[in-house]
């Protein structure tokens, strides 16, 4: 588990720009829950994720949230290093979702990197460009798509990334990653119970009928 | 109006990707209306605009519209050379929303330039990072904003680009802009006018109490 067999463009790097990247990386661990961005903590640098999930969203002031997207083994996460790039406005919360292991890469070192590869600056942006996809689709489904079949889809995202069809998730927890009000998903979430896609009980989602879940989404 | 008065990075190109550049820019002229990305058109290079005004949306199967941004002099549109980038996916239609004038920068060439030049790779970085952070803008405000707020910098945000109160839109555009249901749009400016901030007329709206609508927004 080397950084080497990691960084996606490391054979790309001069064998000083590799030390370089080796010397600022550090490897971190984060338990479920931990604020990487946002919430006080601003630009720690690059993550390059080893193991785990996280978590990028944005909320508003009454403290609604939507999910942006979910980085996961051998992501980088750029949003942890807005200082790198001077445009890079956006307010954008990152948590680990789960346990968390992953290198640190001082942002200032990162920028240093960037500014004299090609290649580095070239990767940086296939990884924005990916983001950049990820929020654009997330925009089509929250500007034309009704909330049951977001609501589908979702729940058959996430029962593929759990490996299973029952989802500890409350429904508290289902409206934050949609950006939507609870009591919208409960109602529908109760839709789809008296239709036999799901079944409910306290705290989790167990879905019962993937098919008929797929064809709504 | 050189090419290289315009091209924000020209003084970090060397003397030989200088004359790369001009070789692969050409001048044209989009009247109002002309698709430039979207709708068959694919991929036609990177635009540079020399004067007009560009407009990015999505739209849904529906035909219901939404703007992204707006491209003015001096901006770089990347969306018409998605080409150039692996990765960036979204099916964005960019129009000439004004008569306008641009460099047409050959797309292959230009690929060729981000590739071996750093400057060139960390340019198309930041004009990505800026688009990116307009559509969060967008994504907070259509999550978290109510209609009537953001019609009310929508309206104030045209009257700003028009350089008047007299804005010649039909509910129907608004509606586009916006990505909302026209008859959204119409109860609102309806609202609106019983409350003395516009004066509605047959394909115009104009601003009669800026100060109340800055108010609302």
């Amino acid at each position: 588990m080397e950084l080497s067999e990691y960084f996606p463009i490391w054979d790309q790097l001069t064998p000083a720009q590799q030390q370089k990247l080796s010397r600022a990386a550090t490897v971190r661990f984060a338990p479920r829950g931990t604020l990487l961005q946002g919430g006080g903590r601003d630009c720690m640098g690059l993550l390059l994720i080893r193991s785990g999930q996280l978590r990028a969203y944005i909320f508003s002031d009454e403290g609604r949230e939507v999910t942006l997207y979910r980085l996961f083994e051998r992501d980088v996460c750029l949003f942890s290093a807005t200082c790198v790039m001077r445009s890079l406005a956006p307010d954008i919360t990152i948590e680990a979702e789960k346990d968390s292991e992953f290198w640190l890469i001082c942002p200032e070192v990162y920028k240093e990197l960037m500014e004299h590869s090609a290649p580095v600056a070239n990767f940086t942006n296939e990884v924005m460009a990916d983001r950049f996809s990820e929020v654009m689709w997330l925009m089509e489904q929250v500007m034309w798509k009704s909330v049951d079949k977001r609501l589908a889809a979702f729940l058959l995202d996430e029962s593929a990334l759990e490996g299973g069809p029952v989802l500890k998730l409350t429904h508290e927890k289902i409206a934050n990653h949609m950006g939507t009000a609870r009591e919208v998903v409960t109602r529908m979430l109760r839709y789809f119970q008296s239709e036999g896609m799901v079944e409910l009980t306290r705290g989790t989602v167990e879905i019962t009928d993937p098919k008929k879940l797929k064809k709504l989404r």
